[in-house]
């Protein structure tokens, strides 16, 4: 067993969503989250603030707090992926959700069109929904190794009122890592066709067998002006309760229009907690998360392994990146969606996922970040419900 | 010495804004923060959920973790101004300032006027001027006994394009806690002229002399429905850093008006860690709170008579509210603003008067949240840089 993987009754004892949504019966795999302890670093400087009780207006490195946030993100992007961002067009907020829907709100005008590729993660669609702004479904073609981008569709959804493309990459749920050319084929559509790109890459650290994550804004300076990128450590170091994650202008004149329309004080201040936590994670989670990825590597494969052969009417392609697998469980004959199946015979919470797309109800989103024991036992519970269902 | 007063050493090893923005000489008696630890079940609601690096996506009580907020507010309301307010119109967020811009946005156009007492908390004129609304400075007037709400006044200040009633109290800097006939006039007005009241209590629970604090929206169900009510316990539990306020819609009408145009996820999710202190402030904290309060009156009136005495040529009133005084030091003639007066000659850091009105540059906002010996250390160092400077 790992440093960092615990046991069923320490996550029963949390009073978090994952483990308290569904009765004591149902193993949860479902929201975006982890099954482990924090980063030692991580938990030292929380522990710091919380032991000296510095609960006041936050000061760090003599500056306002969010900007160590903002220089920490800015040492980690050139670090881990060669990109030099400039920490004066950083956004510190609560949540990647928050940064989805206040650049919505500012690049486009309501009734205007946003591209999602789908299946997408859900607030994604409320962020264009709820602002009125009309969605328009880009969806992942599965061409038989994996879920590609289909640029040729992509031109063709672009319509006079279309405003913004958002990309998800490394893609949840399909858990693909998009490589430099498709990359390069998305901006090119979106400067030909003059939009706006917000890229959600808050996976990006949880990429597998020595693939490289390349943030899009990196790619040329024509991509990077007119694209948003949105990430946050709460995904990879499992933090998303503490709430702090960035908006990243590619240049100054980005972060101009939209500070022009929407005052930076909207947004609200991220709290300390989640401040000193980001900083940490961002500045010494490395070594942690180097062993988290390869606990989740195997996981995958375990899981992988096993339900080829003993679930093989189950579709998947091996994700490339996330703690997610994304199964059509279609040639199944379920006479429910496939997570109320899973759910109702096997005691199992996976995310439904008619939530990502309309039409995947016989899919789900398999969260496989836990130990392997309990991998284990969510996978003998589905190996048996189906069994049984048959019989 | 109470069980709260903390140590000029103590203080000086916190990150904080307030005693780290000025060198290790200057004494701080600025920002709105107590040089006091935090109530016992706050520390213990914190402790509990860092010991379990409970840092998910929160649940309490098998519910949103914010509906804990919005509960917790509804009860404390009930318990201590017996005002009834439905939990399903609380907007638990970040921070005021971030509730008083998303409110300013909704509830009225570009370049339309908002209402605001002077001298007023600074971001209040920043949110009004941040987001392109005029600006309509309504003063406080000083009848030689105490600041009042000059209704007629206001009266003449509204124009057909105003919107909007920006209203604080107990009043941040001047203390005022405002009375029911004076809230009813100021109700008045705003229905008269169908405008909506954005009404910052955060200070009502500081409230001194037996006073007691009235919610304006709590005075009729006609002031409540235009009235957006907007408070946090980060001040009176000494919190600010941890980010959990509410914005309390007066009625269902009024919340759906807010969130046709501004979707609840813009405003970002509160943390954890914010989450669980303002419930056990809320809940659990007002023991503690009553005994500040009696140390913070004490250090009040130790201001008071020793200012009056041997410094008489400062105006001021007795704060009826909040740990502030707002003192006009004009008749000591200084040759700078008064806060750069103490600063350089004093090393006391107060909060400039300018910043809550360009007029008071001969004001300083003293924050006596402290203990008794540094409150003393204060005053010692005001009269002798009098003296000095005199001499």
């Amino acid at each position: 067993m790992t440093t960092f993987e615990l046991s069923i009754d320490a996550l029963r004892a949390r009073r978090n969503s994952k483990w308290n949504r569904y009765g004591s019966d149902v193993i949860p795999a479902w929201v975006a989250e982890m099954d482990f302890s924090v980063a030692a670093p991580i938990q030292a400087a929380v522990q710091q603030t919380v032991d000296q009780m510095d609960y006041g207006y936050p000061l760090r490195n003599g500056n306002r707090a969010d900007i160590a946030v903002n220089n920490a993100f800015a040492a980690r992007m050139k670090e881990r992926f060669d990109w030099e961002v400039d920490p004066d067009n950083v956004l510190a907020l609560a949540d990647l959700v928050q940064g989805t829907f206040a650049p919505i709100r500012v690049f486009s005008e309501p009734g205007d069109g946003v591209v999602l590729q789908v299946p997408a993660y859900p607030p994604f669609r409320e962020a264009i929904i709820d602002n009125g702004r009309r969605l328009i479904e880009f969806p992942m073609v599965d061409d038989g190794t994996r879920y590609q981008l289909d640029i040729a569709a992509l031109e063709r959804l672009i319509d006079p009122t279309t405003r913004i493309l958002v990309l998800c990459n490394p893609q949840n749920p399909t858990g693909r890592v998009f490589e430099r050319d498709e990359l390069l084929e998305f901006g090119r559509v979106a400067i030909e066709r003059d939009l706006i790109i917000i890229s959600d890459e808050i996976h990006s650290d949880l990429v597998f067998d020595g693939r490289k994550h390349i943030p899009i804004a990196s790619l040329s300076p024509e991509i990077a002006a007119r694209t948003v990128t949105i990430t946050s450590p709460t995904k990879s170091f499992n933090i998303p309760g503490l709430r702090c994650a960035v908006v990243y202008f590619g240049t100054a004149a980005l972060r101009d229009r939209f500070f022009k329309s929407f005052p930076r004080r909207m947004v609200g201040a991220p709290n300390i907690i989640g401040i000193d936590a980001t900083v940490a994670a961002w500045t010494q989670g490395q070594p942690w998360l180097d062993e988290v990825l390869a606990h989740l590597g195997k996981v995958r494969d375990r899981v992988a392994s096993r339900l080829r052969k003993e679930l093989p009417e189950i579709n998947f392609h091996i994700p490339e990146a996330t703690y997610m697998a994304w199964l059509d469980c279609s040639k199944l004959g379920f006479n429910v969606t496939a997570a109320d199946f899973f759910l109702q015979n096997a005691k199992l919470a996976f995310s439904p996922g008619e939530t990502f797309d309309p039409a995947s109800r016989q899919f789900i989103r398999f969260n496989f970040a836990t130990s392997t024991a309990i991998a284990d036992e969510i996978l003998d519970r589905m190996v048996e419900a189906v069994k049984r269902a048959r019989s």
